[in-house]
Parts: structure tokens; sequence; C-alpha cells
């Protein structure tokens, strides 16, 4: 199969990748009981797989993200893909050792989901959409590592949204799963973040283009959609590491003037987001992955913590971080805990990182001394 | 004068009170330099002013509070005001040894601000009122304070956006302030808190109806204030409160229906205040507070902290709540030192209120352990 080779190019260029597509036909059931009658799901692969199918490592993609994580798909695009600083050869997930595949989700913007058109209409579904949760998509890139060869996972690896789903993965399909990497996730969603997302939806909804979802013909909720991720910010961005960012300083870097319109640098940085050109993804879509995160529930699914990873065989190593009041460190720790006690070979790391919930992004390098050692599985 | 009279009435049915209001004639010129040609302030008082002149307690309000702190205008109010567990006969504020005052602020709803008529014009102001800073409100109230016929207030006391007026009462005003209180203040406004204001600020004024400001002959920016007002809410109530009052409990009760429309308890809890018949203050309002809690910078006014605080002589009391992440104990605590450094009276009472930040208002049982005594004196 050609799609197996990766895409990345090494001729002193950027980085080229290729965004890809599978098809799969026939039914897959959802928790919520609908029936999908076949799905798409679009990916990227970065490095090659090995003969015998085991080296692969699933990068499962955080909420706005997408399967575009490292490389530029032509050299004069603006950005190179959303973990570029990860994934690479002698990077934290190597292409020279790994076959690296990022996956879409289900309902996700380049995936089949509200966007599509519903077999039955012939028109986008919308709001039509049925709700996908994080077993759902997992559920269906598991067809996507068997469309691609891969025997079994080496790793899967993700961070909150993509946390929960590889934890899902360990979950789910243990024997699919030899390495889990979950980062910034909790045993469920608690109701702090189902408010944050409940206000973003209320932005979006609340936009007079929204026009309950069926929006497609027209300009959509751009400004519905721009509040959302600017409400968002406070939200993700801790307060240290806006005071380390930006502390008082004003745009011009003069006393203050006491006027109403833009001061302070931190409100140039908010406006800047809430004014973007381009919004980064599908409205309808942003929704249905806040409401999977939303429905995560693992002692609610299974009726119990320990019931839930009961299952679990991979080696799995969690990272958390101090300053990550969303997700915080105690609740990671009590699946730790949970696998520790059933011998499930587990670690637990608590990093430092100012950013908090957004440091396994940005702040690649404090992650990978935990990961690459176990990645190479240097502890067994 | 018959104002110094307090206003609630004990006859069995509810607590009656009025709201009043003084005109003050006579340039008043701000820190921004404009001057305002004479002011109205709002106000209500409890209790009753004692011949000296000096068991007036002064409550200063938190952001989108006002004047009306205990109390109802009407027997048929649906509710009391702001602090009425805190203020009355037998209370925290016991208006049967204080005389209790809550003062509206300059560009406050009920006073002189935007919504007033510019003497330029006729016209409301609207966004052509000065920004007003917690130091022009001060002394605004220091002129309502002389009106009153306190002679020197026993105390001045708020929470937040009150602390910072509590604290510039006791700066700039020292021989006037015997006693102060100041909650969930910190030196100066975070980067964090004008990050939320201007989410706040965004989406009031990217609402059609805003107008830039001059919207008093039309509907005005309901839905922006709306959507400003339920953005904040994952800002003010922490992660803990709503896990402890809402944890992941559907309105139903039932397992999830996997659906976009309203499910979790919280969500609906957030689309009530989404969808509130009327709106709780005037946006423009809203606008110049904010921005006053913003410019409040003690050490970028004064060169350092210790310079602020040097004028300081009334006895002080800084309260905090451990939970508290908008305004941590930390920084409370920079301020009491400097304090006890000078050799000012001091005490720093750090509170494990779940709620955080918003706990000086509803958690009024746990602040008065601490309140009662200091106001009291009884530690001196």
């Amino acid at each position: 199969m050609a799609e197996v080779d990766g895409a990345i190019k090494r001729d002193g260029g950027p980085t080229l990748v290729q965004a890809m597509n599978a098809r799969f036909e026939g039914p897959m059931e959802l928790n919520s009981g609908h029936v999908l009658p076949g799905f798409d799901l679009s990916y990227e692969t970065y490095g090659r797989l090995d003969r015998d199918g085991e080296n692969a490592v699933l990068v499962c993609h955080s909420l706005t993200k997408g399967a575009h994580a490292a490389g530029r798909h032509i050299a004069q695009d603006a950005h190179s893909g959303w973990w570029d600083r990860a994934i690479g050869p002698g990077h934290m997930l190597d292409t020279d050792r790994y076959f690296v595949v990022c996956s879409d989700v289900l309902a996700g913007g380049a995936s089949t989901g509200p966007a599509s058109a519903d077999p039955a209409t012939g028109c986008p579904y919308g709001a039509d959409f049925p709700v996908v949760t994080i077993e759902d998509m997992v559920n269906a890139q598991r067809r996507l590592m068997q469309h691609l060869g891969i025997v079994r996972l080496h790793a899967v690896i993700g961070g909150c949204f993509g946390g929960q789903q590889a934890l899902q993965w360990a979950i789910s399909h243990p024997d699919a799963v030899r390495n889990a990497v979950v980062i910034g996730t909790g045993p469920d969603t608690s109701a702090h973040t189902i408010a944050i997302f409940s206000v973003m939806r209320h932005l979006i909804r609340n936009d007079p283009n929204f026009n309950d979802g069926d929006y497609y013909a027209g300009p959509g909720p751009v400004r519905g959609l721009a509040n959302a991720l600017v409400a968002a910010v406070p939200l993700w961005m801790s307060r240290d590491a806006m005071g380390r960012r930006f502390a008082r300083r004003t745009m011009a870097g003069q006393p203050p003037r006491y006027t109403l319109e833009p001061e302070f640098a931190v409100e140039a940085f908010l406006n800047s987001i809430a004014n973007q050109p381009r919004p980064a993804i599908d409205p309808n879509s942003l929704l249905y992955l806040m409401r999977a995160e939303e429905y995560f529930d693992l002692p609610g699914r299974y009726g119990s913590l320990e019931a839930a990873l009961k299952s679990v065989s991979a080696r799995t190593l969690f990272v958390s971080y101090r300053t990550d009041w969303r997700y915080p460190s105690e609740e990671t720790d009590r699946m730790h805990q949970v696998l520790l006690r059933q011998g499930t070979h587990s670690h637990h790391a608590v990093l430092d990182s100012p950013l908090g919930h957004g440091g396994f992004i940005y702040e690649v390098e404090s992650l990978a001394p935990e990961v690459v050692p176990f990645l190479a599985e240097e502890d067994t």
C-alpha cells in the first residue's frame, strides 16, 4: 500500500507532508445507538512502517487541532503542523525509528462529521449528525490502523482530548497497544470543563448566522466562533503564563493613558485572537468534539475506575502538570494508582511547566525526557 | 440631616431600605487629568450614626454589585441586597452597633457615569465619559462621607474591586480610616484578569447594538452583555465549587442521552445566566468598572509597594482564600508583610472556602469570625 510510506521529505527545505484520507464502508455503531453507514478519516503519516508492522506511534490530537501534526503541505505554508517540534528525525517521536500516524477523529473537520453529506438527504448533516464519543472515535481509528497494516501500535500518545483517546485505546483495544502515553487527562471531564464548553457552545449557537447548525450555504457563525475561541484563552493560558509573557506592560511601553481603547499588551494579544481572519475549525465540528470530551466518564461508563482500567495491559506513562488546574495531577494519579494496584506497568511524571494544561504542545523539551526512554522501553 | 438615620425597619416583615443619592457640585479632577464639573453618588445606609460620627463602616462593592447591599426596596422584591447576610442587627456588620454605608462608585450604574447627561451636549456621555480609577472613586466617596457627617470611618471593608477601594482608602485618606478590611485583593491587577476583562469587553463591544457605546436610545448590547456575564462564570466559580455543586449530574438525573441539547446540570445553570431576562448592569458601566480594576497598580502608581503603603496607619485585616487563583494569598501576603515591616498593625487570615474568589460574598459565616473581633478591636 502506497500510503504506508511516510510522507516526510528531507531535501534541505521545509519538510513536506501530504494529507491523506481513508474511506471505510459498512455499518459503524456508535455509543448513542446510531449507526453510520460508513465513514472517512483523514490522517497524515511521518516515517516508515517496519516490515513487521509494529513500529507505529499513533498521535491523538487535542481539541482544536487535527491530523496535520508535522511538516507543511506546501513550502509556502505559514506554519508547520501543531506538534512539529515533537515529530521528526531525532525528535521525541523519532521518524527514523517510528512510523508516526496522526489521525483526525470522527466529527473532526476533515473526516465524516456534521459538514458531510447525509446520505438520506444529500445535504450536510449539520446538527443532525449523531453525537460521537471518544470511544466511537477510537473504534474508527482502529479501522484505520488495520487499513494501514499496523499489527499492533508500538504506542499511542495524546494530551487532554487526545489523552482521553490514548486512554480509551488502552481500555478498548488492549491487544493493539503496547505502550500508552496519557497526558493532562483525568478519569472524567469535570463540571468546570463542561461549563467552559457550555460558554463556548452558547457563543457559537447564539450567532444569528448559526441557523441551528444549518449554515453551510451561508457565512456561518464566524463571529460566534471567534467569540468562543477568545473566551477560552484565559482558561487554557494560566495566570502565571500570562503574567510572565505580558505582565502589566502597555502596548506602547508607556505609562497608562486611561482609555477604553486597547492599552495593555495582553489586551492586544486577545484582540489578535478575536480578529483572526480565517476560522481555525468548522464551528459544528468544534461543538461535536467538545461534546465528546464532555461525555468522557470512565467511572460512569464502566461502573468504577477500577472496572474501567481492568482490561489495560499496555505499559502506561501518565504525564500531568503541577499547574494544570483543569486536569489536576491528583486526578491523573488516581488512574496511575489503580494500574499499579492491578499490576500493570505504570509511571506518573508530574511536570512543572508554567504553561499548565497547554504544556504538552509547546514545551516538548520538558516532555521528551519522560517520553523518549519510555517509548524505547529502557525501563523494562 | 435626614439621611444619617439608617433606613432599616424592623417590623417582622422584610427589612425595607431606601436608595439615596447625593449631589456634589464643584470640579473633581480625575487621575486621567479630566475634570468632572460635579457628580452624583447613590448610596444606602443601615443602622444609625453616633453623635460623635465615628461608628460608620463603609462597604465597598465588588464589580457587578452596587449600593444596594442589604434589605429590600419594597416588600415584593425578589431578592435582598447583595450582602444581606453580612449586614443587620447581630450580623457581621452589626447595625445595632455600626452605621453601615454602601456607596456606589463613579461610573457605577446609579451614579454619575456613562449613562449620565454630558453637560456639553445634554446627551448621555456613552464612551465619552472619562475613564475613572479606584483612586477617583475613593476620592468621590470621601466627599460622601463628609456629607453624611462621618468624622472618621470606624472601618472600610470590601472584596476584590471593593478590596482595592478599601486599600486605596487607607492609602489616600489615612486620617479618615481607623480600620481597613481588605479581602481577596493583591497589589495590582494581573495580566490574567485583564485578559478576562478583555474577553468580556470584546463580547460587549462586538454586539451590533453596542454602537460605540452610544446605545441609550436603542435596545443596547443586551446579547453582548449576557455573553460577557456567562463567559465570566467559569472564571469566578472555581473548579471545586462547580464539582461540588453539579458534579456530572444530568438535568434529568438519567444516564446520558448523547445529544447536543442541554444535558448536564451545570449546562442548565450556565444557560439560566445566559438567558436572564433583565441585564444586571448597564454595559457601559461594566466597561468602566472593569477598566478601573485593570488600572489598579500600587507599585506602578507609587513606584514600589513599600512607597504605596507608607502612608497607611489603619489597623488592617487582609483576608484571602487559599483556592483563589485570581487573587492568590501569596500576593495578599506581600502587602501584609510590608505593613508589618513598617510597624503598622496588620493581620492576614487565609481562609479555606471552596468558593475561592467569590467566598466573601456567599460564605459570610467563615468571614465573620475574623471580621467581628477585628472591628471590635478586641486584639488591640
